[in-house]
């Protein structure tokens, strides 16, 4: 790792929509780079970099003042677009005056950011992610600072074979089970599909409470990456009911229980990374929706654990050699696809 | 900021003398040297290397005796030049017995060290501050540790322009004032002197409250910069009575409301400073001398905070471009008068 | 500094057996190395590097499980001798699967580690310490962890005449007394011999308060080193009853009082130590071995806190000259033999 991993040319999530009220900022570091998010007060939101032209001082710890950000140390003001557009005391104002703007697109609740060639932002590369309007659907969303590099969690993600190592105390389930259950990965496009199918097995607890599954279960694991935002759909419809059926798992099942997780994944430096998670059931009564989002919590604080110990002897032992497992398909191919990404990206540079 | 930045043959504030009790010792680092400030039982202040000769043990952690500093770990003493004189159970004591002395001399209120060639050290260059024993004012001085270069901070403080920006809870005062109010600077041998003057103004709230002024007023600001010491002189007097008549400012007006601030800055380490500042008021009674302090105390910690945001966006973005501004003209002056003397000193050392 | 000091071919105490239960794990660094102690189910204590080759997965995060150690992430299971012994849902176990595996052996409550090249790991040079079976003893073990390089940890022990200094307040003594006591040190094969003999003194008021001596005493301080391994033997009887006498100091002398540290001394990294030590006294009653030892453990904390400002002022100071002074001879041996050491590992490494 001692040279840079990250992909420069992908739409990254900069944070939740709901966190940047009118007039806030939040200062934030993204691929290395000190950002600042910012709301205008009639609501457009906005990043520039965080370091004012003049001084070097952090625009974050300003004041938005109508459409402009306004530096908290000589006055300098600034255009949603960089621009400085007013310096106290002084008439002409040099072209120079200006700090880098990152192209930031609101969608699906969702802040995106560009970090690289600003030509190539193309707002309709920005992952599509209809779950988070879709009425159908109860979802929560939260961010967390994870102390390791990115990839790690993305490992962690397409290999859901630790879940009953990891998280034996939460959705860890039988082992057994999932020693039975092959793992099947798939490379298209630009994506890597994971899916693990359990049919006609005996539903874990939480899906019996949620559902209220009278028998056995038609059970699916589906994980979609693509750069760099992963869809994680896990459920199951009654046994026989043609879950897994049509383009989308569950939608022809009856009794249908469905989780949904976006996992949008955004380099903070080499060895952290910012994790936008959100869980969403579509069982919306009984308190499933907030069962499933404190339950997804803490398993989620168990993979932080696991990453950022993985990171320290991974700093600690940088030359040593490592191996893959069979478990690894899916985590194979998407290093695959990411790697090439990465030198398509330096040829672009 | 990957070479050093330090001016080495200049008189430096070491620390204030009322902390140094007879018998006392401080530990303090001076551009980037462990030095032991101590006190004799007699009376006499010395700094030595804080780094005994023989296992490198802090002196600091050790003992006072007479005219002593004796080791904490096996018992060496020391003189206040810097030879050891004692060394337990051994008759004879080696030339290369001794830690490395800095010249210190106590004046008006502050010790002053020379960290550069000892030959050069003068007492006659050392600032002059005869306000600390001048009866007419009364002041208390203090000690911040900031986060970041000692050139941010002299930056700082020869544009004020950034008053009514940062320091708008405490003494910003009326922004509009200030931006017409023009910043005059002069460079005069190895001084800057910034004067900015606000004639026929109203006075801001804390001067009516200090000096009971009936109208309007002749205000001023002068920063006086040498290597490495700023005196910030500002104040009013009734309007039209010679305020900026004669060589200094008030001394021939009415109803004179005066405040003089020292800033005494030595470099801790390249990303590190040591701030010695006093404030002085000629109002000594209704508490303004308490009241100036503690308004200055606040705005200087509002100053700190900016200085160690500057310094972490430097470092993180050590070689992107910055500019100046129009009211940076005091710091320009004093940033080529930077240049200049370190040149000159790399050619001395 | 800037390069390994480090011993690699030797034995080095990993720590305290009676700290390792069965089926726990412990993880440590050892020469900059992170290790996990584990002891399986069946009691045998082990050491394998801590990090899985699967995904650098701490080990020490896992759980035994007979015989085994399985990695807390995907589940992969290590014998003791470091091999991978199953992967979850794989058949076929690579002969690459398997983690460096570290020679541990329990001795006299201590458990031993070889950190250098397996094939001369000769557990017939692990440093022999009945004491610590001797029914005729009292003792209790600790482990400090010292903010200091290893080799200032064997200096402070060689050279005693820091007693009367740093253990003022403890166990120092007369000043007077120490300054004319001889120091002797003598070489012989890989150990140092340090003596300081005080025939017919004043015995200390701990000496009277735990054997009830009644009148002058001959005492001994006696510090032997071995790679990495220094006993100390300090003690008296009533004077001209042969306590220099015979192989072992007091042995043959009336009313003696005895007291014996062990002092195991393993690099963590360049900057840091375990220190695993002991305290051992041969009065059994009235509180003496408690008293001992807690005497003991408040004076480690004193020359703790020496070492590590010894620590940094040679880490800020890294090229400056320090010297010896008389009571050094044991040190100077000492620092001779582990550099013809360290000259011939590195020969044979």
């Amino acid at each position: 790792m001692s040279q840079s991993t990250f992909l420069k040319n992908v739409w990254y999530a900069a944070g939740w929509s709901a966190d940047l009220a009118p007039g806030a900022r939040i200062a934030r570091t993204i691929l290395n780079r000190p950002v600042v998010l910012w709301r205008s007060e009639e609501g457009t939101a906005s990043a520039l970099e965080d370091r004012c032209v003049h001084r070097a001082m952090a625009l974050s710890a300003g004041v938005v003042t109508g459409s402009r950000l306004r530096c908290a140390y000589h006055g300098l003001e600034f255009a949603a677009d960089g621009r400085c557009v007013r310096i106290p005391a002084q008439d002409r104002i040099p072209e120079t005056a200006r700090v880098r703007h990152y192209p930031l697109v609101e969608r699906q609740a969702l802040m995106w950011i560009w970090m690289g060639d600003a030509e190539q932002a193309d707002p309709s590369l920005i992952p599509d992610y209809p779950i988070h309007e879709d009425a159908s659907y109860a979802w929560r969303g939260a961010h967390l600072q994870v102390n390791g590099n990115w990839q790690l969690l993305v490992d962690n993600l397409m290999d859901l074979s630790h879940l009953p190592y990891i998280h034996a105390r939460t959705i860890g389930g039988d082992p057994d089970l999932h020693f039975r259950t092959k793992t099947k990965s798939e490379k298209r496009g630009q994506t890597v599909r994971v899916t693990r199918l359990m049919p006609d097995s005996e539903p874990p607890p939480t899906y019996v409470d949620a559902a209220n599954f009278q028998g056995k279960v038609d059970r699916w694991q589906e994980v979609i990456f693509e750069p760099v935002f992963i869809r994680i759909h896990t459920g199951a419809c009654d046994a026989g009911t043609g879950a897994y059926d049509g383009p989308d798992y569950g939608a022809l099942g009856t009794t249908r229980f469905s989780m949904r997780g976006c996992h949008a994944i955004t380099p903070e430096t080499e060895t952290t990374t910012h994790y936008f998670w959100s869980m969403a059931t579509n069982i919306l009564d009984n308190g499933v929706p907030d069962e499933v989002f404190e339950q997804t919590a803490r398993t989620f604080r168990e993979d932080q654990e696991v990453l950022e110990l993985q990171q320290r002897r991974m700093l600690e032992c940088p030359d040593e050699p490592l191996i893959d497992i069979a478990s690894d398909v899916g985590g194979r191919h998407t290093r695959q696809l990411i790697a090439n990404l990465r030198r398509e990206n330096i040829g672009m540079g």
